[in-house]
């Protein structure tokens, strides 16, 4: 087994032991990026020299017996809408072209002080704007797409350039890409990680979480990130449990709310299998099943959109005046369809969303999670623009892809993408668990539990 | 003296010995209201019959032992904004005219079930879009305006015509009437009150509180109303003190913020010389003045326009579609530029205000309490359009009335009027204590420690 072959829990137990060097495991991402970036694309920029010296760092670092924890010494990818100082930050933008931030992101900045090396800034579309990351293929089949926005880092952790993937999701851009892939994702709640040193996309619906191979590695990597930052406005000071030291995967009295409307409708066989066989699983664990009724599920994707597409609109406003021949043209018409939107629209979506969270916290008081498919499909072709379901409708394949997820960036609350089986094609299928704000702990068991009684989480893609 | 001369907590003293009677008392104050209501114009509304049903039966229950507390038998003007069951609720509009409710809005609920008396609707702007009660006089000089929009309210409680009056304040809408008739009154932090069944002018700026006699009678009422309502979207679940009980009327090491900049420029000379006279008071008392700038002095306009216009236009659009002629012109046309604003603008807006919110928590690690005049002028005669500043600027009465109020709406922090003197020619002065979110107990002692060293708080208008 290559060193790039492990997961971050298992290449930290080598490093510990003095088993592995951080060097030697940082040498073997590199050149299992040189291997995969032709076919994948997953990566802006590969910042080699810098890891090597982060690298030589850390195993410095602990031979003199000054370990900082796992993630000391572990390869992470970057998304591109990350500041990373001395690294370019384009947000895969030719607006932003060129672009050398001074300064990390906040989160980066944690990870850094925990250890880890940075191999280089991960793919993701224009500024996050969309559901495909079009520089980047599926490490699982190179015809289809990662999925989006954080596919490059979806892509890399999956086919072994990373260990982890940092990512952003406004409308699940860490879990599209995680179960495209076939990866664990962690979207946190709404304020649960700092966002500062991050382009936003939708400031009140932005949220920062890791990619990674399987679920400790997510504890751990949230152990990292987690907390409070005044800076950040939507931050909020909510203690910080040990998400690793808490880790039970105990699932025993779980109730676990199953959707009757919404999260099931218009979603392929395969996946709905997959998901329901993996519902089954847990239950088999202890878990009980409670059918729930989604509230407002009409009134979802167009609070959504009337709340994305001004907030991105007023985030691009200035660049958009002076530089709008620089964006991609589908990106350019988002943000200017934003700039004609009414006052009284975006309001109406914000308060539909206010309805939204209050309705979801009632259905809380009866569930401890809520499972769900991730996405209606597996990883589409990279041609396929358009679905069509077995009752004769079609759907775009772009707002099929955000339709499932988008609620949890509504309502706020925490949503772990876990893979939960294959197609018979082999493509990795994912579920969603969603939890109650500030409950990440709970998620994480529930993502222990399954991963430990079955063997699909963890798997890296066969590519190359 | 007769019995509607008392305030609100004199008032129950006599009723808890048993030397007032409820009827008495209401018999008193709805004869005020008929000598008072030709000249004043306060009320939309009075509810004689309601109110003399409400006083026999708190008479009765106290008669019987079952006294509820100081609010027991006490007569109450309630804003026509306010939905209260079986009694027209027109928000002074004809949009509204003929609506009769069937449920009380919460904090009239909790006045009733501690016992109070309606005696009617006060007057307001209609939808209490504006600082002018058309409607109603200045019972200090009836050819000036009481201030609003609970212009009724503050009227009624300055004149007799009740002991508490109910108020709104969006951009000041309860501190200026206060402040232009001499009375106590509170905006309390923004969801400390439930607006549950209160029509709204914008949603993110709206509160609902007290304006009374004196500073006890303000922490008797905002006894009965502070709590959790988690109807109310903005309302928020913190600890409710005991107001009366925790009132002490101690400033001894208090740290009051007296501003630089902002809040004393085009002030006029006598409100200032009030205002700064308070301030001697207070440190006379023991409190210590501490310099404070006030942060984005020129984005505060534009932030609560910003605000504003657009909720407001949200909150009326299907009845501006349906019966736009049925509006003021000078509401009609506001509303209707609501509805042309941009989402980008509005969004703008609420970034000034989180920015300001910030600096604003950050300027009061420094501080208690930050004072400042309520108005930078007495109040104006009827047809005052403009006023004239000694270096020659003009300015429009009603957005200098909002001037110095708004900010405590934006940042959303409590804030205390009352007031600290008359000009020469009689007219009250007032000024304004802001403090923390949540802190409504620091402000109502340094209210009452005002209150105690002079002898300006608490007077009646000599109208009739």
């Amino acid at each position: 087994m290559e060193p790039f072959e492990l997961s971050l829990t298992a290449a930290a137990e080598e490093i510990a032991a003095g088993r592995l060097s951080p060097v030697e495991l940082t040498e073997s991402v590199l050149a299992r990026i040189e291997t995969t970036e032709g076919a994948l694309g997953a990566f802006a920029h590969v910042s080699a020299d810098l890891a090597r010296d982060q690298a030589v760092a850390a195993e410095k670092e602990i031979a003199a017996g000054r370990y900082r924890g796992p993630l000391h010494g572990i390869p992470l990818g970057v998304k591109d809408l990350y500041d990373t100082a001395g690294v370019p930050s384009t947000s895969s933008s030719k607006v932003r072209a060129g672009h050398v931030p001074d300064v990390d992101a906040v989160a980066v900045t944690r990870l850094f002080e925990a250890g880890m090396v940075m191999v280089g800034k991960t793919h993701t579309h224009e500024f996050a704007y969309g559901g495909r990351t079009h520089t980047t293929r599926n490490p699982w089949d190179v015809s289809r797409i990662p999925g989006g926005s954080s596919g490059g880092s979806g892509a890399a952790v999956a086919a072994g350039s990373c260990m982890v993937g940092m990512g952003t999701d406004t409308a699940g851009s860490i879990r599209i890409p995680a179960s495209f892939c076939g990866t664990v994702g962690l979207k946190p709640t709404y304020g649960r990680t700092s966002r500062r040193g991050v382009a936003s996309l939708s400031w009140s619906l932005d949220h920062v979480g890791p990619l990674t191979r399987n679920v400790e590695d997510c504890a751990l990597v949230l152990d990292a990130i987690a907390g409070h930052d005044p800076l950040d406005p939507a931050s909020v000071d909510v203690p910080v449990p040990g998400y690793t030291a808490g880790l039970t995967g105990d699932v025993t009295g779980l109730r676990i709310g199953v959707p009757t409307n919404y999260f099931f409708e218009h979603v392929h066989e395969d996946v709905e299998r997959g998901v329901r066989a993996a519902i089954d699983v847990l239950v088999g664990l202890g878990a009980q099943v409670r059918e729930v009724t989604i509230p407002y599920p009409d009134q979802i994707l167009a609070a959504e959109w009337g709340i994305v597409t001004p907030e991105a609109a007023a985030y691009h406003q200035e660049s958009l005046r002076s530089s709008a021949e620089l964006y991609r043209p589908e990106t350019r018409v988002q943000l200017e369809v934003g700039e004609l939107l009414l006052a009284t629209d975006y309001i109406k979506a914000l308060r539909v969303r206010t309805l939204m969270q209050r309705a979801w916290a009632e259905m809380f008081t009866d569930i401890d999670v809520l499972v769900a498919p991730v996405l209606p499909f597996v990883a589409p072709r990279v041609e396929d623009m358009e679905v069509t379901w077995p009752d004769g409708s079609t759907e775009s394949v772009d707002l099929a892809m955000v339709r499932l997820t988008s609620p949890a960036n509504l309502t706020g609350q925490p949503t772990l993408a876990l893979p939960v089986g294959f197609d018979p094609a082999g493509l990795p299928v994912g579920m969603q668990v969603m939890g109650r704000p500030f409950d990440e702990a709970r998620l994480l068991d529930v993502g222990k539990a399954y991963e430990a009684a079955t063997d699909v989480v963890g798997r890296l893609a066969p590519l190359g």
